[in-house]
């Protein structure tokens, strides 16, 4: 883990860029604290949608709201083939999200990602600011065709909010037996009129989900439609199952 | 509207029972507000499920901490064939669920609970300590079958919870036609595994509903199985849209 530049220290929150090795591939992250921190604390991992990045507005809202409000540490990475893993920074969102969907289609790919996530996780909880506390995860969309895998793969992931995701693409029979294993409180989240998403592939996914503490909310509108209510209340989830 | 008996006074909630003549029945309910409130106030009405009553424990949970966190009115009324307007007091659970099914097979059964809720909130509005706040409803399962016509129909109803309930019974055609007025901010409560209501009934009347403010929240378990969290959301939701 190797820290990238001068932290970002503004409203309490100290935020520092990383890179971090993962087989042969360089991960970039981020990593939230708040001033000041020391010893272990909750820590939540946040996976980007889709065309997105590590340090988009609702990322970073959440990730200091959870910093700020309730003294979590908080990371996220760049998905492959987004934000600093990308060679043209300047790509527009149909070339990104095809470079994604190629992506996805790839056989690894989801395990690659797990890799990626288990290594930061590892990294963070190496240091003394952060520690062995428990883990959280949120992510919707893309965040969810990576996170519900990572999260059915490791036992340390105490409560997940998920959605804007179905049974549907290339990984989509990955997702349904993965979402058997996923034991923790889950929040999904739902578009009632997401036009990625048929509805049906959506309610099938919650369906799936193994463990009896979840919960749909869903809401109208399109996919990216997400209305601030959800980001409060994933907020007071997140704090709920991983706060003293 | 006739008092009965003597004011029950508790932890800053009064609260108080009483008997409305609405055309010819007697209409028996319950009124909450803060010990020594003065002045108009937001009030919340509260539809009890079928076999319940108006004091059953889930509605005297959701008028206390409205009253006490919020400083709200709540009012409760019995529906017919339950509560204090049976004669058989002692009457078994299928009995009461037998009547209510002939109640809401009857022709203007629907009407009629809307004329009660209608001459509840005048008389209620009518004393000082209430006075013509902002009204909200919440009802689930029966109390939505006859809350939301009636919502549909009362424009000062601002906010309503709703849920437990879809397109199916003697009266779906109603409710149906009835959600298209609904055009207030709305949580829709589901019970996923609701062994009385099959899940695209329920989904279709959420879909039905006109309002584009509105939110479904579905939670594993039978129909009488709703989380403690959906009391707290149901609190918040109409705090947060009824109050200052």
């Amino acid at each position: 883990m190797r820290w990238v530049g001068d932290p970002l220290i503004g409203e309490g929150v100290v935020e520092r860029r990383f890179d971090l090795e993962v087989e042969t591939r360089v991960v970039p992250g981020i990593l939230w604290t708040p001033e000041g921190a020391h010893g272990p604390r909750p820590i939540v991992l946040i996976g980007h949608g889709a065309t997105r990045h590590k340090r988009v507005s609702h990322v970073l809202a959440l990730a200091r709201h959870l910093v700020r409000g309730h003294e979590f540490a908080v990371a996220a990475i760049d998905c492959p083939a987004h934000g600093d893993r990308r060679a043209d920074r300047k790509a527009d969102d149909i070339q990104i999200f095809a470079d994604f969907l190629a992506e996805w289609s790839r056989p690894g790919s989801v395990d690659d990602m797990i890799a990626e996530w288990a290594a930061t996780l590892e990294a963070v909880r190496s240091l003394e600011e952060v520690g062995d506390g428990p883990v959280g995860y949120w992510g919707l969309s893309m965040g969810t065709i990576y996170g519900l895998p990572f999260t059915a793969s490791e036992p340390r992931v105490q409560v997940a909010v998920f959605g804007l995701m179905g049974l549907v693409g290339p990984t989509r029979e990955r997702l349904a037996a993965d979402a058997l294993r996923v034991n923790c409180p889950v929040l999904f989240i739902q578009q009632w009129d997401d036009q990625l998403l048929p509805r049906p592939d959506v309610l099938a996914l919650f369906d799936a989900l193994a463990t009896l503490d979840k919960r749909l909310h869903a809401h109208p509108g399109d996919h990216a439609a997400v209305p601030v209510e959800e980001v409060e209340f994933s907020i007071s989830f997140l704090a709920r199952h991983l706060g003293p």
